[in-house]
């Protein structure tokens, strides 16, 4: 398959070009908001370290929720089955940062992938690796072995002063229990490791781990096998907002996908692939991330369905 | 009827002595959870200034919600009805600190009594009267006679330190542009003055005004007639959590109630009413002050249906 | 006051006037949506039995969900406390026809002017009076001394037609056990009571024994002054779908309204009115008729608050 | 791997065994409910013909719920994608019966395999094949190759006479123009599928054309490779009520759950594996089912993820 793999992520280029410059930027973060909308970029990484790209795959982009899934790994990494006693791992059918159904549940948020989970998953985290920084960034440092990338003070910033509705959960949380450090430490933490700016290439390599089954760039393990599974079933029912149903069909992988319009999606034991293009459809996934996942999946056997 | 009143409300109180000790002490504030439970008073205030009392009527008890009477009548007082744009009139159907109503309605909190409600209001009076004191003490103080009135600072410490429900409903208002000022600022005025303590005798004569027709203590009119009628149709229609219609149907009055056990009702042209007692029924109401008013009520002719 | 009453009423038909025609007629039920928007009538009935009219007030209309009154008392006549068995008494805060809301509580509807409450009372009324015939025409025929009082055919088979919500909302009642007779019976019995026709001079008249504490036409008592009150007090509270609270703001009376764009309200001890115009606001009440009794108010000292 | 396969279901027997008879036997239908708890058993249908079985996999039980795939896969062989212009793919985070969701979606379901979803698909299915009998039927005795496979009339006529919560669903459809035939019609359509009585090696049998990529038992296609593909993405996010994720995580297979303790499991161009037990767990999936798969993708390489 790898052996012509470069030639299906041009055809996919191509067959994305159609699209590109569609879909809504992210508004809500002025710095998300001014990115030049007509970029797409692909990246792959084979388990066998090989690597391939088109487009834009070394532009550094927001990653925003996709660090979600790092820090869910950290936390299960660190504590093992701890964080289930206190998020749950499944899909919510409502939008990613409502408080409705957060209230129905008594503050325990549906799944990690939530604004309310993942503020929880921060709020484990913070417990188990106190300080100023998230070990978010220095995984993916070590992952992709870029150990230039970095947080994006003006991205933080600014998610910083529109943070109304994350500390309006994290005080929901709080409220019930279940949220034990600081609601400022605990939002300064989750700001920062969404802010990490990075690019396709180094993205889809900090991913490879889920590939792997657990295994790190350097051959240490980061998660068990099981583990590892896990977190990519939690990726496929839940990584895409509302349209974790929609990605399964189209596209038959698990994934996650940020506001900055970047997309993680996972073959197990195939490789790991990061899409990144700005323009975000209705339901907040990169609308030529999705289109190029299908295109891929469609020309080969990487569908787990 | 007042030749009498005094014999009724001795009545009364004998009535009500059966189920006194009974309901459940609010427990999520220490310093109402150590009030003795097996206290009742009842006090009125006529509109020709006649004053007659029963029971614990002269103990002070701390006001929590019924302050948010005096903060709307003084909103309207101050901004005519501009507050109409922030806050609906209609009753909510759901608790008093559902955040899913108010996400559903983008903010827009259903009632100025409900606790959304009331931080919209108090962040409305904060704009009016800035500064460190909130205008409600002054105002009850003013109203009753009794400049010893004070903010009970423990119940107000307690109180900010749990407040992390209502610190997630204004961060949520915020989020809809609906609290203009700094969250903390509107927390800490909304606190103080829940934290008001005062007595049935005290508190009866405080919402006087209402049953004047808007007018104070002092001859000055603070309202309209017709914006003191509608404050007593809100309180109606919304004074009494999710039992407005219970409260509607066995009493008959306009009334408010707080979760210190403490309820004031209003008899248009005639009276106002406070009867107060700590145990609080399923609802989050008196169950002592309850049934006085019931029993108040089926021996006047002084329910408005 | 009732010496120049025929003035008032003049005066409020003339601040109506500007009004007529707005709003939107009814359109889910043909029949309802043929009817002449630009007619609009207001009559009174005192409790010495004066009469008094203006406008369109001898045309017929669709009383619809005015029957719920109707049907309430008899039931609360034939069977005193029983329907609050099977059905609470507080506002809703949700549409009139809401699932969701009679899901979460489980089969108990909020409140007896609901579809679900009605539906509910109708259920039991047709358990205490079996047969053919809804006992609400032949009441209103007795209080209004008019035998020719009937249920308009077409509204009927068109609301028969077109009633899959009201369907599906008795049969949730049926599933929770809170509708004991056939899903069909019940329905054809609810549909029947709406579909009566009546002139808003009937429909004063057949509500007054709510302005007489109970009293019939004839002097037989149908409620208790308590029943009455409280039937009253359940008027206020939820007879105008979301708008209750606007309702008791805006004109200060309990009352019932229906698509077909009548409003009956009641005035203790002093009269019954029925207002009718056909447009209807954003809450389904009547535009004209909101108007006129906000206008009957403003002139008159009825506000019971 | 499967020349040891039959090794493995009987360990797998064995690792069940200690929760057999847990769990509560669905008690909505009487003839559900009158099941023997203690039943377990295991088929396995491998895409090259091999048949394994452990326990009671000759025993008949209900299929309930699982027969949605085959209705959902009958119906898109009928008319391609049409069915998703009326019923969305997304996880529902609700209960399987809620009405809520519906109301809120305006008549759309969430996904075919809840119950308003799949009265939808019956709906469309009985448009596409009128007469008295589900095509269900038919297709399952067909890939199986059992002529004697049969409705179990006593469990159809019990679910008849309970099926107020479904008809209040169906009703709701239509008052949303989203059910086009007679409600009564597509419920007996409904009731018949659900009712279908089936072992374990049959239900593994009907299901393997899902691990066939759309081939029939007869070598002739019912879906595309895509189709195929895609039903197996929807059964993985929706499949088992409200543990989708925790399915995912535990099994990583799709799948579908029935109430009469059934469930279908597809390890895509493998096999299809049918486990039934009837004692339920909280979510309403087979308490044994769920373990015996759980033990199964433990000791194979079958979990997708």
């Amino acid at each position: 398959m790898t052996s012509d793999l470069q030639g299906v992520l041009d055809e996919v280029y191509e067959a994305v070009r159609p699209v590109m410059g569609g879909g809504s930027v992210a508004d809500y973060i002025p710095r998300l908001a001014a990115v030049d909308p007509d970029q797409f970029g692909i990246a792959v990484m084979t388990t066998d370290g090989e690597r391939f790209a088109a487009g834009d795959a070394a532009v550094d982009f927001s990653i925003q929720s996709i660090s979600k899934v790092f820090s869910l790994a950290l936390v299960m990494a660190g504590d093992g089955d701890e964080i289930w006693q206190r998020v749950n791992r499944e899909p919510s059918g409502a939008a990613f940062n409502s408080l409705a159904q957060l209230e129905y549940k008594r503050g325990i948020p549906r799944n990690p992938f939530m604004n309310a989970g993942a503020l929880v998953v921060a709020d484990h985290l913070l417990s188990l690796t106190p300080g100023e920084q998230s070990p978010v960034l220095e995984f993916v440092r070590a992952e992709s072995g870029n150990p230039e990338i970095s947080v994006d003070a003006l991205t933080a910033a600014s998610e910083l002063s529109h943070s109304d509705r994350n500390s309006s959960i994290a005080h929901l949380l709080r409220s019930f229990g279940n949220l034990t450090n600081n609601v400022d430490a605990v939002l300064a933490r989750y700001v920062e490791q969404c802010a990490i700016a990075m690019t396709c290439e180094d993205l889809a390599a900090a991913g490879a781990f889920l590939a792997r089954r657990g295994v790190r760039a350097d051959g240490s393990r980061l998660l068990s096998s099981n583990q590892a599974r896990r977190v990519n079933a939690v990726m496929l029912t839940s990584g895409f907002y509302d349209a974790a149903g929609e990605f399964a069909y189209r596209v038959g992988l698990p994934g996650k996908s940020g506001v900055g319009g970047g997309i993680l999606a996972i073959v197990p034991d195939v490789c790991s692939i990061c899409v990144w293009g700005p323009g975000l459809d209705g339901s907040g996934n990169s609308l030529t991330g999705m289109t190029a996942l299908a295109e891929l999946t469609a020309r080969t056997d990487w569908s787990i369905f």
